[in-house]
């Protein structure tokens, strides 16, 4: 048996279907279980449920502090036994309790070659700085911003002709395998632990 | 007309030799007129010396101040038409004044894919890291270390079974093929440029 998975995203959920759509499909023995968005307006929460999946929108302003905002979406991620946390777009940065609570059970994909690039606009941040190669990492999500251990990364190469907009989808196609091919190796680590029990 | 070349090199001078040769075959237009070692030991300058390449040493220790140091390496490089230094394992921070002189003139190959991993042992720092891909780059050399401007880079995978030392000579050989590429690309830069003067 693979991760219940549970997806955090804020805005179009594009690794989100394709996490979804991989898991359908059996490329991985993972399930989502929940897709939970802190946006009152992100569209992918409509392509989750149309995949079938359970979706909740948490909205911090309906809270006063931002503990409570994080055990409301803690409180949904237990309820569905996710044992598994996966940063999909989510954008809040989430408190050093939650994340202590997900130690390594929380992991996030980011649009460069980390540790180059951390933070917002990483694709226009790489383009500015005239590298030649960028890419995209999955990591552990710790206390820093994009600082956890990497578990992969992809790369993508900037050309004279590229552009912004280029490198950025680019990347996100790039994103979409690397997140599949870490979620596989997060459960070929998960099957061998629970062989060992 | 290509450039004349002055390289600064500390140790081995493999870079250094690399780039003699490049020159000697006529993959380059450029010459090597000059090869400057501030380590009394260097290597490098026993195969330079072997290339028909004329050599300097000039050891800090000799001048009281830092400027007397620079000053001495830059009569070296005035006196033999030097227009492009190249830095090629030179293990000295080179002032800013200095750098103003030789402001678009001086280059430097570093052992990361920059902006990641500035400093020394950038093999060692990304190997640490977990990052699974790193590289080099080769800069225009400013004020701040290893954060000028990136005239090319080459990508290097690091796969579970790498050493630091595997590691170390995958990059030292991408080095290889990495500095005579951004050489061409200043080449065909340099030649435009006295085309339309």
């Amino acid at each position: 048996m693979g991760f219940n998975i549970g997806i955090l995203i804020s805005g179009q959920g594009s690794n989100m279907l394709n996490i979804i759509e991989a898991c359908q499909a059996n490329k991985l023995i993972s399930d989502v279980n929940l897709v939970v968005s802190n946006n009152p307006d992100a569209v992918g929460i409509k392509k989750a449920e149309k995949k079938g999946i359970k979706t909740a929108t948490i909205l911090q302003s309906n809270f006063l502090k931002k503990k409570d905002f994080e055990d409301a979406i803690n409180f949904e991620l237990k309820k569905e036994k996710i044992n598994l946390v996966c940063l999909a777009g989510f954008m809040t940065i989430l408190s050093e309790a939650f994340i202590k609570k997900w130690k390594n059970k929380i992991i996030n994909i980011h649009p460069s070659l980390l540790p180059s690039f951390k933070g917002l606009n990483a694709q226009s941040q790489a383009f500015r700085y005239g590298v030649k190669y960028t890419g995209c990492s999955v990591h552990y999500v710790d206390k820093e911003i994009d600082s956890g251990k990497i578990i992969d990364q992809e790369v993508v190469k900037i050309s004279e002709k590229d552009t912004i907009e280029s490198i950025t989808r680019k990347i996100l196609m790039k994103e979409h395998i690397l997140y599949i091919n870490a979620l596989k190796q997060l459960e070929e680590i998960y099957i061998d632990g629970q062989d060992k029990k």
